[in-house]
């Protein structure tokens, strides 16, 4: 399993980290997703293809923008 | 209609706005909600009997405290 992880921008609660989360799970295969809005942390767990772009595309749809680590 | 003003405290963003709206609406008698998690002001406009203490029960069930101005 491979973990990729970036650095989340403008989240300032638990339902920002739920939205984050909602977009990023659907993302093809993700399989786990955590996320912190105190410290912008995100790690994304799957597949060893999971697209970066499609993580970024997820987070920027649920209204934040990312950047990997 | 009456209009109800209260003080709003804990909310960060536009989820937490929606979620006070949600539960605020859902009260007997309520017919619009006005809410900013900037200043933290929640106008709740409506029928003359609207219960201040369920507006503000509702908002604890949203996750954050409110006061009558």
């Amino acid at each position: 399993m491979a973990t990729l992880e970036f650095q989340v921008t403008g989240m300032t609660c638990g339902h920002c980290e739920a939205s984050v989360r909602e977009e990023v799970s659907e993302v093809a295969g993700v399989e786990d997703v955590q996320v912190s809005s105190q410290t912008g942390a995100l790690a994304v767990s799957g597949a060893d293809d999971i697209n970066v772009d499609a993580v970024i595309a997820a987070v920027t749809e649920a209204g934040y923008q990312a950047v990997q680590n």
